[in-house]
């Protein structure tokens, strides 16, 4: 019986990474995950407690399989222009990829939970803050090490290439293939060239304390 | 009572834009929009249709409503930088407005039906393609009056403004206020002045014909 069979829990995860990724998270029913998995209703609430907390599983397996690649893309050693062309290589391909879903299922989430004070909510702005970090951290460095001018705001650039790649995303549901998605991370990341510079007046409004990444660099 | 009372068809209207907005198409059930329009079933089903239809008249209330005094922003006679400029910073303060829910109906509609072939996919997509064409013609005309550089591809860079836009009103849903979104918008508009150029080599790929905006200047 399926309640009693062991299973793969990574491999269970993926059926449901694929199931919420497509659909979101309200959409979703039990009994689609339980259809997707091979697995009843009992056995998944046993496994994961209820549909939120598989959702934070689910989030997190995605993270791994997902975004662990592009964040280490940001981080590879030598040119910093060089890794963040990289990451958006890798995004662009990897969102319009005909083999999974869609977009991004961290991009979708935003939307459901952006704002939410439960804990999805609170895993939903720790990701965007990580991204928005590691895209800091590599224009640091490119500014550190003459690439980038000094005078650019690296956290007002950073949010740039974070609002790019999730627009990015949310294109990639509609029909912007890869090319057209290729186009606007690279003439966003002209932004980093241009002559001008936006310093933002209040950098820190609006935002909670827990949403502002504290990197290694002292961000 | 209230299946045979009259009703005010854009008052209705506008209270179910206020649910589909802050919780999304599928999350809304027809018990909601009862209590939020005060109206039953019949009522609603009589004045609308299916929840389909509903959500398409509600679409193009919100277009009304919100859209178009953004479209009408980049088509203001002087200088097209003021112009993309307005949009924005009308764009983020809307974003962020906390009388209204937070973000754009409109790109969480992209994420549920971006590439629906029904009814609300092309609705979505018409609607991107309007917004990108808006982008479009403001850069060509900054082109023929010397404020933007010939050696722009119009194309490239409309489809940065729109990614641009939509990342915006993803971050709108978490935790960026006006000021950040604001940020976001007068760096991507830096890209317009970057030294470089990205030219897409296959500018058509992966896009749908009925996605392809023809404006009035040659698109």
């Amino acid at each position: 019986m399926a309640s009693q069979r062991r299973f793969d829990l990574n491999h269970v995860l993926d059926q449901m990474v694929e199931v919420f990724w497509r659909k979101g998270y309200a959409a979703t029913s039990i009994q689609e995950l339980e259809a997707a998995t091979n697995l009843n209703r009992p056995s998944l609430y046993a496994a994961f407690g209820g549909k939120e907390e598989m959702f934070l599983a689910v989030l997190r397996r995605y993270g791994d399989k997902y975004n662990a690649h592009l964040m280490a893309a940001l981080q590879q050693p030598g040119s910093a222009r060089e890794a963040l062309c990289l990451y958006f290589d890798k995004l662009a391909a990897q969102l319009s990829d005909h083999h999974l879903p869609p977009g991004c299922l961290l991009a979708n989430t935003v939307l459901e939970f952006g704002s939410a004070k439960e804990a999805l909510g609170r895993y939903v702005r720790e990701q965007l803050a990580m991204i928005e970090s590691g895209f800091y951290q590599a224009i640091r460095r490119g500014q550190i090490e003459n690439e980038f001018r000094r005078s650019l705001d690296p956290r007002v650039m950073a949010r740039l290439l974070t609002a790019t790649a999730e627009g990015m995303a949310l294109l990639a549901r509609s029909d912007f293939g890869e090319a057209a998605l290729r186009d606007i991370a690279r003439s966003a990341l002209l932004a980093l060239d241009a002559p001008g510079a936006v310093t933002s007046a209040n950098r820190f409004e609006a935002r909670s304390p827990e949403a502002v990444p504290l990197g290694p660099t002292g961000l």
